[in-house]
C-alpha cells in the first residue's frame, strides 16, 4: 500500500477518495487493511496508493468502469461503505477518474 | 492544502502526483507551500488535497487540460520541477486524469 502503483499504459480508471476521519480507532485500521487485501484480489485490479495526515487519500485504480462498479458492490466492501458512514467518516469525496496519460521518474 | 476540495460538477481534471522523497528537507517545504500559492493563482485550478506517510500524493483539481498545460509550464513552477528531479523525489510518477463522477458524504 505504499509503494507507487505500477500501472499499465493508459487508458486506465482511478478512483479518488479523499476522507476526514471521525476519533479513535473503532476497528477502522483493521478494515482498512482487510479492504486493501480484498480490493487487491478482485478482477481489474491495477494496484492502490494511500497516504494520511490532516486529509487522507487513497486512490486506487482499475482496468475498467466495470472493474469499479463490481467492486463497489462487493458485498464484504458494502459492510465496510456502511461502517465508513456509520462510524469512521467525518467527511468523504470519491472521484471517478479515466487516466488518461502517465510520466514517470527515478533516480 | 488540507482540506476536501469543493470541486464543481464533473466533467473536470485531476492530476495525481504520487512521490517518495529523498531524506532532508533540503528547501522542500518552503517550495511547497510556495506552489500551492501559486497554483492556487492560476486559471483553472480548482482545489488541491495532499498527503504524505510512506508515500505522498498530492491530486491537484484543474477545469481543463489546457490549464493543466499552462501550469506545468510555468516559469517558477518549471524550475521547482527541476529541483524535484535532482534533489527532492528519488521516485515520482504523474497520473493525468479526467473526473467523470464523484459522490459526496458528510455527516
Amino acid at each position: 500500500m505504499n509503494e507507487i502503483s505500477p500501472t499499465p499504459k493508459p487508458p486506465y480508471y482511478a478512483v479518488i477518495f479523499t476522507s476526514h476521519r471521525t476519533s479513535g480507532d473503532n476497528g477502522y485500521n483493521k478494515m482498512a487493511n482487510k479492504m486493501v487485501e480484498l480490493a487487491s484480489q478482485q478482477p481489474g485490479f491495477l494496484g492502490v496508493e494511500s497516504a494520511r495526515e490532516t486529509v487522507g487519500i487513497t486512490v486506487s485504480y482499475w482496468k475498467n468502469l466495470q472493474s469499479i462498479k463490481d467492486w463497489k458492490h462487493n458485498l464484504e466492501h458494502l459492510e465496510a461503505q456502511k461502517n465508513g458512514k456509520d462510524i469512521w467518516y467525518s467527511v468523504f469525496k470519491t472521484r471517478i477518474c479515466k487516466v488518461e496519460s502517465d510520466h514517470d521518474f527515478s533516480i
